[in-house]
């Protein structure tokens, strides 16, 4: 069966996903750009930009593991767009025209609306689905492939609790937030169910890496 | 004007230093003696206890710098013993008649009493004083050498947040431990006063050195 995994998802040292604050100016509220200054700084940032350059060390290896094998993305509501894009039914996203995932995408909201398709083989669907039964409709759309799991943080955490995560790629910053959503609430014992490796790398950060003993 | 330091501060994953529970029979709470194994493998604990052996690696570079250039200690009441020491007049701390400080200590606690004169070097001095006037006394003691701010979390937060930490090292285990005292409350923007680095070693731990910008 194919793979559940997260990708590139980045923690403040005091484990916030996302500051306090979110709008649409600022998906990641008080947080701004820095809890991913290390994923712009990569080649891999770069190339999906259209652009040239970027490091190509550990963070970048790390950053470029995020498309390859995948075949469907579940994201939650807050990822899509700020508080409130559910009352602008010509909302389509926070990413343009052509977004960055080039897969059928799923998006899970209590208010769902028809399915919107994006340039670039990027098509939205809109669930209000638990995380197994949204896994299942992403696993069917994905063709064999691996199913990313977008975040946010209470997704995360939603799947993690349900055994849900094969594999999970987090990225440790050193700033303190102090407040946002946090991403480790409530997963006491995680450490059971994986095999933990960590690696800090010159800019600063450290990579998590979770692998399900049970695949 | 000497340093302050903090040094094989552990935490876990979702930030706990302290696990829920604290009793005589169990300092960490639920978390047992997890949070520190990575320093029961290293040569400085073999050593301290008397016997031989154990790693050489970072993790025991970074534990033997416990010891040097510190003439006093100060640490909270949680440290001290469990909840409930101050009603045991004849209580003189968790180690034993010779304790591993061999310097003064002074033990923040509401209920101040006798200091008492342990074997080793060690005396145990008990004040009810703000973390700046409690420096202050420290200082005195240790004679021109550093202070180590031995915790728990409450203790190092309330240094932290007055600016008085110099030096802080903590020691970031892959467990969560969902529950207990964290260290990283109220702390927001704190990496703005200090030069972090981060190093993951072989055993799993992340080591995370904290160097205040003004020293």
């Amino acid at each position: 069966m194919s793979d559940v995994r997260v990708h590139n998802f980045t923690i403040s040292l005091d484990g916030f996903a996302t500051g306090a604050g979110q709008a649409p100016d600022a998906p990641f509220g008080h947080a701004g750009e820095r809890l991913h200054e290390w994923m712009f700084a990569t080649r891999f940032w770069h190339q999906m930009r259209g652009g040239r350059g970027g490091s190509v060390g550990a963070d970048n290896a790390f950053a470029a593991m995020h498309g390859p094998g995948i075949g469907a993305e579940i994201m939650g509501a807050g990822k899509f767009g700020p508080p409130g894009w559910q009352d602008d039914p010509g909302y389509k996203g926070a990413w343009g025209a052509n977004p960055p995932f080039h897969t059928p995408v799923f998006v899970l909201t209590h208010r769902p609306r028809p399915s919107v398709e994006m340039e670039g083989g990027t098509t939205f669907h809109f669930l209000d689905a638990s995380p197994a039964e949204a896994l299942s409709q992403a696993r069917a759309a994905a063709g064999g492939r691996d199913v990313r799991l977008g975040g946010g943080p209470s997704v995360i955490r939603d799947f993690l609790t349900e055994g849900l995560v094969d594999h999970m790629h987090v990225v440790q910053v050193p700033i303190l937030l102090g407040r946002g959503v946090r991403l480790w609430d409530g997963l006491e014992s995680l450490e059971e169910a994986y095999q933990i490796e960590a690696v800090s790398t010159p800019s600063g950060v450290t990579h998590l890496t979770f692998t399900a003993k049970n695949r």
